[in-house]
């Protein structure tokens, strides 16, 4: 059942390590099948050097899992409401990174300062606002699901451009078309949120960039007239 | 003797390099068994590179080594004390981890700053007041234990709740219900450490997160509530 | 076509990650033939781990792709500028290496604070000024080229004893008398922004260091009074 | 000639790279023969990676090569003069490290801010005064060396108990009674430099270290009351 997006998910799982993302079992990938409305994720706290493609646990829009033997990551209702609220995402991250992690902690959105930014993301990384005592205590990591999507939705910001948020007092999200690209994401998330505290410390007053840069060096990369890399 | 507990002490020991956590010798891990009232060390000075399962260190509670050619932890006698105060622990580490020592210098306890600290640690991890010279002159490694036990007495903390410290101007301890446990605490301090140092730069006036939410995420992986991993 | 150069710039773009200046590929290295006025430059967004000699790319002085059947280094323009006006320089470095970039991002260049700077670069690593709108929205990466030389013009410095810039806003470019020492100044470039950064932390009030000293270092190691190293 | 010592000074210099001290040739170990008063130190501008025994090269305390093919470190004369003034010490080492630099860069010494600094530097590792024009234009590296023992000299310091010290706006040196010891505490320089970075800012107002604290942790490690590691 869903064999080649499972091994994608593996993969995905498995380069959380590799780029350093991670501490023991702290971060899951996701990815999702739109013409099944299912939802292929890591198990909850198995060790990185176990995981194997069997492991990964299918779950419905609902939460419940279809296959798999293990419980799916406690982080799955966050993953669905994304899901469901972002209808062109298929692949989501969480991990607590730490510098991602650093910004979430200060309750700080990560300003767009420089073209590293600009390459992938469209504007200021968001952090959410905090989250209330019947959120948390209520069906909390929907509800965390639930104040991503507020963020974007209040401050009129768009998920496919913005692919990632850092969720108040815990620790990034990020997002992209399959769950490599969602990694790839949330490994750029980091690089930008250590150099922004380096920028900041040498410049306490610097404010965001350019929005001609911004613009220059986004479209270069994503859209019709992109021309990086090796577009035909 | 104690053959299973010196396997264990061993692999924990060796965890401590793996992990980053120590330069030199500059660490220990043991284990109790409250059976026997005997607690397994490592032995002082000797390299990671070397360590075999037969140099570790068999001492009762009132320091005398009962089995070992060589000289135990000249932290021992800390480690003891510990083991004495808090009678539910099974394991104790120490290191001079860059972050958690930097912040037992800055003579400042970590304050719960977001939810990677919520999962391990149920509020502030403390620093120790400073020793007074009569400790330091006297059993000073047993007196260093006296004021970690002090340090949770006096402030009314738990520590099953929250198994670490920081002792001012030197560096951490933490504990766990096994060595492995107690060096899980260890990379986790460690962590929040780092983590709680960028935060103050980004946000000087960072003050500790939601009581709500801090204990929603012990609570989530801690207790008879508990709902993180593979719990059944 | 070029085989020697081509190897070079290969052996060059792959010491980018082995020296942990990348991430992806955040990056590339170009060689030039004088003689031929040929340009040989990594195809744009191919991954290091992937990077085969023929996969090189020949443009020529215009940007013409000469040989190749993959698209240049989308910042080839930029290249092409610095070969143009710093004729004496055979190789140029472009990367996103953080601690350069944390200063691009600031807007600052890197004064010389210490021997380890004045060994490679002989004054202040210079940051450019932000790029217009029409230099943004027109010929951007010839322009950024321009912006770069236009640095060096007004401010008097030698590109052949400061052989690197910050680019406002962006990264560093670093150059040399060929690939391989493009890339070796890019290293040291990243060195001496880290260390840079941590001695304005130690020291905010912290000047440019002493002139002869400074005279003294970097002449130790250029020119024909040079005695570091094997000359003879 | 002093095969033993050729084998030391090659082990000592490899060390370096294993501990991440230097960046391509910015560093340099020597060992001393007291007996024959003969140094045997790296040759200049060499890369670690092809160091072999013979290319040691072996110099009286007149700077003249015994022995040797190839030119010693160009930082032969400090060497030389740090073992004239300092008659116990057997190795020197010399590095680049970016923690030590960026006090050296700052002009600050590294106060003792922990037990870690204590148990190996017994107080302050001092930074040196700037060099005058006419030291630096004069015999460089050997005034380097007079700048080190005026340090020591004027501060009333004991070198067999502050084996370390900041050249002001260079970098640091460090010695020991051999040339693994030198490295040894090279490395315990580096990490005490990073934890004094760290600690200062989480606590700008921190003083040095209590004295007794002090005393107690150097004295645990050093002289003849000594109970660390396996003594007897």
């Amino acid at each position: 059942m869903l064999d080649d997006l499972k091994q994608k998910v593996l993969e995905a799982n498995l380069a959380l390590p590799k780029h350093h993302l991670v501490t023991f079992t702290w971060g899951n990938v996701s990815g999702v099948s739109r013409s099944d409305n299912l939802i292929v994720i890591k198990p909850s706290g198995v060790s990185y050097d176990a995981l194997k493609k069997e492991d990964m646990v299918v779950v419905d829009f609902d939460g419940n899992t279809v296959e798999g033997n293990l419980n799916p990551s406690s982080d799955t209702p966050t993953h669905i409401v994304l899901y469901k609220k972002f209808p062109e995402i298929g692949g989501v991250v969480h991990t607590h990174a730490p510098g991602a992690t650093s910004w979430a902690q200060a309750g700080k959105g990560i300003p767009s300062l420089g073209t590293t930014h600009a390459d992938y993301f469209y504007g200021t990384v968001p952090c959410t606002r905090e989250m209330t005592e019947a959120e948390i205590n209520g069906a909390y990591e929907l509800e965390t699901g639930n104040v991503i999507a507020e963020t974007f939705q209040d401050r009129d910001l768009d998920p496919n451009h913005i692919p990632g948020v850092l969720v108040h007092s815990h620790a990034p999200f990020t997002w992209g078309k399959d769950p490599n690209e969602a990694v790839h994401n949330a490994v750029v998330l980091e690089e930008i949120a250590k150099m922004g505290l380096q920028t900041y410390q040498l410049n306490p007053n610097i404010s965001a960039m350019d929005q001609v840069l911004l613009d220059k060096h986004y479209l270069r990369k994503h859209g019709s007239k992109a021309y990086y890399g090796q577009q035909n």
